[in-house]
């Protein structure tokens, strides 16, 4: 065996930087941790010419791919070019030149993340991507080691910093929307087209990996229902914080009678919840188990350096597992096909807002409506508008079918006495301790 | 190979009948986890004839040891009887039969885990203890596999769920000390003898494991400085929350110029801080890394099912490693030999109270006197009391060494203005976001 192990880094942007940098700064502790030396061998960049603000030599750096897929001293592919198609190509020809794969590109492992792992196995080689989901949080390892003998039910996370800081802006400063997302482009937390984060489809790829580690089925990113943060109002916010809550960009992934839900959506979390407390760009996943119960893991959901310490978490996992002859050998396949739960099986409780006219009787239509159903009110908040003759109602319901309050809101539409329904969001983490 | 593998427990409290429960309830998802059925063959109680809430055949239960140790058929043997030095004799008996071991016995592997780590390897058996630390909540793996290309550079814990939940009820509900701990007692949160949770000796044992793992070094108990809770009074707490503070009980091991500290104290949080949030009988440890900046891992810290999560987690990395033929191999030693930080070489943050004669300049001499010693404050709050002609002043400093700090308060004591230093405490987490 050599005595050093070479990694080929695909991309030097802002992670590849950041890895670079750890495995420059903790060389000593890296050898410590697996008994040899850990050398960057070639780097793939666009352009070799560019400034860089990392202290690289130029001999490092190559725009050929094939300097690092075709180099048989090159034990150990980084890929953190991100994007789809490109990122897939150079790993299906590493993973085929039995080259051990770690990336930290979330969109291409949900997207193709079971059939890049089956090509690992058949190919006897590791593909890690623990920097995949939530930055520096070794989230990935905690549901496949630490909670694995645990049957889990249900994982809540906020998984997207740029949203949550969006968020927490709006909520503790009472900012707007658009002044809130243009602070979080030029403090660099949002990208100038911020559509991904915003819209909730960064979070939902992450909640797609999650789910399948979760649960062990093989969950699909199209079986994520997404539903971003840019139609929020303050308004909605400000009632939200009266009654005990703060919205959050939430991904849920729940299992109950082996079927399952995965979304993600702006929520009212109860302010006791440990969630709720997960503050600006910061990332937290909230794992309830069977047996466990509920635990919590929080971090940096991005950043250079934090996300480099998992994509060097699983540069230690490959390398302890080629000195122990064990790669490919670690991984376990899904043991379920995914089912999703109808909109029967799913159960919540909601916020919701209208606009009533202000007349005797007017509410105890609404109240007649919900009892009808076998919906019950949890809390209810009534304001008199200036808007001439109508009072605007706020009502949070217990525990009810999708189904059930999504027919309560088509027939609410329907009563004379409503003049409009507002904005209804999922409610979570009531009886929280 | 078989296609089993035997279990041998030691021991069926509460710690061990959440084992059991588990690996009769999750079998099947042992099975694909781990490639084979996880049979638990005998288990070691000291009265094989007590009624037990859980169901369990009476041939699986014997008095004898050795029907455990000296059984070739049993490959694991998973120690939950407490206790230091019968379970330390079972375990060395077990490694040097060549029978891998899995505890949750903190006080054991505070005392004795280096030696017994030792032991383990020489014999190449895997020893895990992951339940050790945290209960249910998979810290031990999150620093030597998630954070393990980090430098870490402080590790502080809320380790101890007894002292937690009085905590919460004296700083919420402003429950006395002793009502607070009566209501822990009668939950089952606290024993009938508190002394080893409330006096810190339990949160010790935890911080020496975590301190061990986080800084790859060899930290003994004795190394860890302790002081309990049963002397706070509620008076403290309230000037506390006052100044923007919770009280916890918090673990601090802490790295600088590879010197370490290691210290369970009383400790007034920030209440921005990811720790100050962790409620009644929950645990976090939040571990802060060069590179990954601030985490935390947040969940029940102790109760049967919880707790043997941690433990089957452990069982399920033996029985991996068992099919790969690699135990044994998998620990890595520390690396370096701890050294304590001198009183000069430790910083930190101080609240101190005290008794003031009410005259003029009594206040100008507290701090001419800070100073003199290059001590500023961060935050001063003034009360006149009602005990003829004394104020109460309450100073929090800003950072200082610990020898500059105590040289204060001996001086402090010296002033003939200065009638009594109540009470000081540490003092974490300022510019936490």
């Amino acid at each position: 065996m050599k005595s050093y192990v070479s990694i080929g880094l695909l991309g030097l942007g802002t992670v590849g930087s950041g890895v670079v940098q750890l495995i420059q700064n903790h060389q000593e502790e890296l050898q410590h941790q697996v008994g040899c030396e850990v050398r960057v061998k070639s780097i793939l960049v666009r352009n070799t010419d560019k400034e860089r603000d990392i202290q690289i030599g130029q001999t490092f750096l190559t725009s050929n791919p094939d300097d690092i897929l075709q180099d048989p001293d090159i034990d150990l592919v980084v890929e953190v070019i991100g994007g789809i198609e490109e990122a897939r190509e150079h790993m299906i020809k590493a993973i085929q030149s039995g080259k051990h794969v770690v990336t930290a590109n979330k969109d291409l492992i949900a997207l193709h993340g079971p059939e890049l792992l089956e090509a690992a196995a058949q190919n006897q080689v590791d593909l890690f991507y623990e920097a995949s989901v939530g930055g520096g949080i070794p989230i990935l390892r905690g549901l496949s080691e630490g909670l694995v003998s645990d049957r889990l039910k249900k994982v809540m996370g906020i998984v997207n910093g740029t949203t949550n800081y969006i968020l927490t802006k709006m909520d503790e400063e009472g900012q707007s929307y658009e002044a809130a997302l243009k602070k979080a482009q030029e403090l660099g937390f949002a990208e100038a087209d911020p559509t991904a984060d915003v819209e909730g489809l960064d979070a939902a790829r992450k909640m797609a990996i999650l789910a399948r580690l979760a649960f062990s089925t093989n969950v699909s990113l199209d079986d994520v229902e997404v539903e971003g943060i840019s139609n929020l109002s303050l308004q909605d916010l400000h009632y939200g914080q009266k009654l005990g809550y703060t919205m959050k960009l939430i991904g849920i992934a729940q299992l109950d009678d082996q079927k399952v839900e995965v979304s993600v959506q702006p929520t009212f979390l109860a302010t006791s919840h440990p969630l709720a407390s997960v503050k600006n760009e910061y990332n937290a996943i909230y794992v309830k188990g069977e047996a466990v119960g509920e635990t919590m893991f929080y971090g940096p959901g991005a950043g250079s350096l934090p996300t480099a310490t998992a994509v060097m978490a699983d540069v230690v996992a490959v390398i302890r597992n080629m000195r122990l002859g064990v790669n490919g050998k670690t991984v376990v396949a899904p043991r379920f096909k995914s089912v999703l739960k109808s909109p029967q099986e799913r159960y919540g409780q909601f916020y919701f807002r209208l606009h009533l006219a202000d007349e005797v009787g007017a509410f105890s239509k609404i109240t007649g409506l919900f009892n009808e159903l076998g919906i019950s009110f949890e809390k209810i908040l009534q304001t008199p508008l200036n808007k001439g003759e109508l009072a605007e109602i706020i009502i949070v319901t217990h525990t009810v079918s999708l189904e059930n309050f999504q027919e309560a809101l088509m027939k609410l539409r329907d009563l004379p006495v409503v003049k409009d329904v507002i904005s209804y969001y999922r409610v979570e983490g009531n009886g929280a301790k």
